[in-house]
């Protein structure tokens, strides 16, 4: 703690090949630049070090590509352990089977020590700098997982999950009494401990929460201030299931803005929105609600193809998540390049007038249409929270003299552990 | 070349638990397994070790997976420095805006030696031991490539390209005389020089190869018996404009087969098949054309989707490529979740009777569909060629208990770097 304090008192002065997307989500790039800090907060990027700056050590970069930060809209902690297998199944299945016995688990503390120190120790080494995570019903091993994030310098939203219904015996709240109760619980603990943890609401979604749990996590949502979090519109026997569920909503998205869970009030981050239909895409504009985008799980999952050019041509907020363990890969690199793959099928096959993602679009979800939600995040402008990434190339040879463009693409598809080198998160330096 | 002959002189006996694919495409699984060679040849894999091979050293890897190597049927060694990058692009386009000025340079030896290098240095760290690989259509580059592959113990087919029509001035064969010339001069070189890396003839496409070329081509495969590597059916505007070439032929494939270079001679592989239609896929069926199943190069370009669950149930010889650069990655691993993640998008979008690729499937394609082109390759029973991966989970921690078939499906999907702890080719020991 004492390092960051000390980091933050004096300017931070990076210098390298800085690039970062402006609000038309186009690329902005100053080769050789200086992309200069204080306390924390961006000061600009500058061709040539402006005077006051004078005598100030740099740390030169060199040629290195300098971006902002990413952010991770959507990742489940507990479901780190089981990336990567259990792959032949489809949303509510999965659930079932993978899911719910291994977010169960999280209720011995010791469990959760080591799950979720392999999960914070890969968050710190990926290019997340921020990210909006699901732990489990356990308010101990939420805030265990809270506090290793604070300890790790990573700027981040973490919910203890809600769910009342429709839920095994082995991972279900007592009653929705003791569940908000014990919510409440977790949120004054949180907000006494940390200075980068941050807690969010999190029912589950709408098939596992009881109206009455909803409504009393709109009133602690709005005693608290608090963001939301939860899953839409992900797979269609999800969908259907809403439906009957809420048959007096007209699309799942009412069925959390019948209880202001759904950026009416406080903001709300609603993964996947694989199937949103006109209507539910109307509330989204309408309320500010974040779009999670989470391709390699809906991939894995067989849930289909979020129409992100669609979001993209409405102007909805939209970022990335990687959905671990839907998503397989901690990456937003991949996710990235993900996002763009699952773009060019959308276009094969759903609709050829939505024009792929392009790497410069890609790039914006990942770094400044995620970051948003944590304000003035994501990428290089005066006043913006200074989180960036120095990365490297080191691992990708090449004989040809490739543009910046094109090193910055080639390390998001290579997605190679090693790329990035350094990272700062408000203005201090993880590594 | 002394240590490999005395390493091809003594039994080879590796303990692990031991996984490969048996003829129906399931998991064969034998824990704390001896898998045994003996001069390259696989003996079997036994639970107890047999009498006779008492008192020979044991590489003991304890609990580790011991799985085949993988063969990668299709990739462009000199694409390998443009791969992550010049995504926006499809076939046609991408090949004359990236992918043949890039070729062009490999005239000159020393980026030759620099990409080359890279590439086969990379695939040795790869969970690939087999592979197709096309050059360019510079002789002495050719040469150098397989110099370089025959010195790196992988056991490959290697082409020098041939192109003659609709190509740049820059990359184009002087005229059919010369470009078959040079093919033979390249292919009786290349005999005498190599025991692991073998020529195989390489028309580049119909689109590039006039029919007077396409009948020296054969010639000269009916005179050496060497097999054929190709690409078809990849794109839509490529079909078409094969169709305007060959008014002749009902589809892409009797392009080639009309010249005997669909497998109807000696064995060929066509590339992607991503668009093969009734009559073309009865064809492949009865020539044995093997399919390069090439899943991110698909994507990448914006192709489609193969119908790989169509392939599997008309029992076509199919294995994967990872076809650098029109794919970013060179692993095998990420193919095979590649294709497993395409057939998910297959079954949601094109026709939902086919259902997904199993993770099962998709590892038999790697290992044994792929391996089968060079033999009895790509298993562990007796008599096959003893391709051989010792894996690594080190990267990869979790709290989690898990079962063999998910360790190796986890291994799949993280694609790490390092899974490749060990490689034996041919009974030797790479690393």
């Amino acid at each position: 703690m004492d390092h960051k304090q000390e980091n933050n008192n004096y300017p931070l002065i990076l210098k390298g090949t800085v690039i970062w997307s402006d609000e038309n989500r186009r690329y902005q790039i100053v080769p050789g630049g200086y992309l200069i800090g204080e306390a924390g907060i961006c000061q600009g990027v500058f061709e040539t070090l402006p005077d006051e700056y004078k005598g100030i050590p740099v740390q030169d970069y060199q040629d290195q590509l300098i971006i902002p930060g990413m952010t991770d809209l959507h990742v489940h902690a507990p479901q780190y352990g089981s990336r990567g297998f259990g792959m032949d199944l489809e949303l509510l299945e999965w659930l079932n089977t993978y899911t719910f016995p291994e977010e169960a688990k999280y209720k011995e503390l010791e469990y959760a020590q080591k799950g979720y120190s392999v999960f914070v120790n890969d968050l710190v080494q990926s290019p997340t700098t921020r990210a909006c995570i699901f732990a489990t019903i356990h308010k101990e091993a939420t805030l265990l997982l809270m506090d290793l994030l604070e300890e790790s310098g990573l700027v981040t939203y973490t919910g203890k999950v809600n769910m009342d219904r429709n839920s095994p015996d082995f991972l279900c709240e007592k009653d929705v009494q003791t569940a908000l109760e014990e919510t409440i619980q977790w949120i004054v603990e949180s907000r006494n401990r940390y200075q980068n943890t941050m807690p969010i609401l999190t029912p589950r979604f709408v098939p596992s929460c009881s109206d009455e749990l909803m409504r009393g996590i709109r009133d602690i949502m709005e005693e608290y201030k608090l963001p939301v979090q939860s899953h839409l519109s992900e797979n269609r026997n999800e969908i259907a299931w809403v439906h009957e569920l809420c048959p007096n909503t007209a699309c799942y998205g009412e069925a959390y803005d019948q209880f202001d869970l759904f950026g009416s009030k406080d903001p709300a981050i609603m993964a996947h929105c694989v199937h949103s239909g006109l209507r539910e895409r109307k509330l989204m504009k309408e309320r500010g609600t974040y779009i999670a985008h989470c391709p390699q799980s809906n991939l894995n999952l067989a849930s289909g193809i979020a129409p992100v050019r669609t979001y993209l041509e409405e102007n909805q907020k939209i970022g990335l998540g990687t959905d671990v363990a839907g998503g397989a890969n901690l990456s937003l690199f991949r996710a990235a390049t993900d996002a763009i793959q699952m773009s060019k099928m959308y276009y094969c096959y759903v609709d050829s007038k939505k024009a792929p993602l392009t790497m410069e679009e890609a790039f914006y979800l990942a770094t400044r249409g995620g970051g948003s939600f944590f304000g003035r995040v994501g990428y290089f402008e005066k006043g913006c929270e200074l989180d960036a990434l120095v990365l490297s190339e080191q691992e990708i040879p090449t004989p040809k003299v490739l543009s910046v463009e094109e090193r910055l693409e080639r390390i998001f598809y290579l997605a190679e552990k090693t790329a990035v080198a350094h990272k700062f998160v408000r203005g201090k330096q993880l590594y």
